[in-house]
């Protein structure tokens, strides 16, 4: 297996709701500040996250309408989707074609375009993540999926409403120092614990938004990113997906996520890393409980303590170990398709050196972490500057 | 690179319109066939090809929800999509799995649920492997796609009205004899001519059909294969891809289809092979023209004769080089996200010398060609017994 690096990243200049702009338009945004980053103008091979454009926007063939948008043809290209895991899953797609000497320049993009549509559309949408016969048939949606495991884990380790708040209190003062960001502004506890109930105990300042957005990455061996690039070499160390049960009802313990556990550990054993050797982490807070359960699946926070990381300081900028420094899905916005890429260009960066006032002083190894529907699949890799 | 063998194949017992099954059934049904076939009863990782699961039922997140209802949590799993080369752009991904060295043993299986809805949201959902916003908001869907290279094919090259029905004739007479396909029957030229008017030339007897299915196959690095399988060892010797527009009006030439072409070029140099070494192939036959065009351009046929080819018997078992011995996608059905996988699933049979009725007698190498919406995405295998 070749050796893999992150030549160069890029998003589109501002998530949001971008109604001048279509799918195709967003992606291809990114992805040419992804090439105008690595200083590429040819790719072998394009891999295209998204999760639902079919419903979103009645279009699918994602590979050939971004290839050909791009100026890319005769390029191989794919679309790969694992619901909300569908970045992650495209980004580990990209690094297999070039770890297996298929593809030397590879292009990996997310995308999701989510507000052409309106809110119950959406909802049916984001619904195609659990499992659609047995869950949303029987009126059960995201937020009150996540409403169960936060019930759950409160009633187990103690997690008290007021430390769900702080995950989004920390993420929003990441991400107002994000430009990109959907919303990129600070909120207080109080403001969590004000806002508009959506599933008990989740409040709406407790979920990520609906956002449409791009993220894209460019991938190529270690000795041609040496060659082409004079910024620091990004390598990927590891790479790790795994599956678990797509129902929640179907797991043995609500308040844990097998998927990401599983990658996790597999990814560490590939990157010869441990959760303490991490220095920055991007992770996937669709929902506040997310994040705190995310964090323990990944060892990087004790079991049961994921709410007294963000309550205590320990995950944010200046912390132990910073946890979505963009902003994360909370603030940064969640376009669904996108979010694993995006971690990826937030993560390259940070090992760079180029994010600004939200840099991670010496940064070396970084993290992230991508998950699907309530975690019925997970992508976790690891990076670290070589 | 590690060389690729295919340990196993499957399909579920009967494609047609299947509405005691749904999405899982159909999938788990093949898959257990192929893997009872390969004599596994673990994989690392599953790829699963499926074009619009979202628009069809409602349900995204198929690699968790079948690696789920498989019993093979926590393996990888992943979606494909590509339109209707979906199964064979996943079966790509399940290649390079093994080829990179991350996986040993990979599930990979294509699956669509059509027929539960409606004609006209069908018809919408296959639309989105063209370019919506382009070509079926203004009113083109597939068959009048289909139907303008036709017409530019018979213009350009003196094809005719009866050599197209020829085509529709084999692969019916192929079909006859394989009990898995939805229209195992035979049909005439006289029978093709006298069918409902689609789009001008095209008839409905020149279509392939509405069908739910799924088809799998297991892989494995070719040593493993010789160690855990008594059967002849197939050997995936090339897996190539490439895009081109996704627009029809984008084309230089409505008679060509240039990523078949690139994907073939490239494919035939992997394999060190040329197209007079293929002993049998299975094409992408969705309206009869394809299999025409595609012919063409895959090298097998000269070009401009591939109407010729279908009524001289070149392209018939027993021809010079049999095409569609499933019964293509005509008789066998075409089940979108299914057909890349299928095709696989009978060249590897031919190859293993399993096909019965329609064996191709001393087959040693093997060709398959998938193809997403008018060709802006094409997949091309070649497989040899090793």
């Amino acid at each position: 297996m070749r050796d893999v690096a992150v030549l160069g990243v890029g998003l589109n200049s501002k998530w949001g709701e971008l109604w001048e702009m279509s799918l195709r338009d967003i992606f291809v945004e990114a992805a040419l500040n992804a090439l105008d980053d690595a200083g590429v103008d040819r790719v072998d091979s394009i891999v295209v996250g998204c999760m639902t454009s079919g419903l979103f926007v009645g279009q699918e063939h994602l590979g050939s309408l971004m290839s050909d948008y791009l100026g890319m043809n005769p390029a191989a290209a794919t679309r790969v989707e694992s619901a909300c895991a569908s970045g992650g899953a495209a980004f580990r797609q990209g690094f297999l074609e070039v770890a297996s000497g298929a593809a030397d320049i590879v292009l990996v993009g997310g995308v999701e375009k989510m507000t052409d549509v309106g809110g119950d559309e959406a909802t049916y949408a984001l619904s195609a993540a659990s499992d659609m016969e047995y869950e949303a048939y029987h009126g059960i949606t995201f937020p009150g999926l996540y409403a169960l495991i936060a019930r759950a884990h409160m009633h187990r380790f103690g997690t008290t409403r007021e430390q769900l708040a702080h995950v989004a209190v920390k993420n929003h003062r990441h991400g107002a120092r994000n430009p990109a960001a959907q919303y990129p502004y600070e909120i207080t506890v109080e403001d969590v614990l004000a806002s508009v109930m959506v599933a008990d105990p989740l409040r709406v300042l407790d979920c990520s938004p609906i956002t449409d957005g791009a993220a894209a990455a460019v991938l190529c061996p270690v000795e041609t990113a040496r060659k082409l690039s004079k910024k620091p070499v990004v390598k990927v160390l590891a790479s790790a997906q795994a599956s678990s049960t797509i129902a929640l009802h179907s797991r043995k313990d609500l308040t844990w996520f097998e998927s990401t556990a599983e990658a996790a550990q597999k990814a560490y054993r590939m990157a010869g890393k441990r959760p303490e050797d991490i220095d920055v982490a991007e992770v996937h807070d669709c929902f506040t409980i997310a994040e705190i359960v995310v964090l323990e699946a990944l060892g990087l926070v004790e079991r049961g303590k994921g709410g007294q990381a963000a309550e205590s300081g320990m995950t944010a900028l200046g912390g132990k170990i910073p946890v979505n420094t963009s902003g994360g899905l909370k603030s940064k916005g969640h376009p669904v398709g996108a979010t694993g890429v995006a971690q990826v260009v937030e993560i390259a960066r940070q090992l760079r050196g180029e994010s600004g006032a939200r840099q991670v002083e010496g940064a070396r190894v970084g993290l992230t972490q991508n998950m699907g529907g309530t975690g019925g699949s997970s992508v976790v890799h690891i990076f670290e500057t070589v």
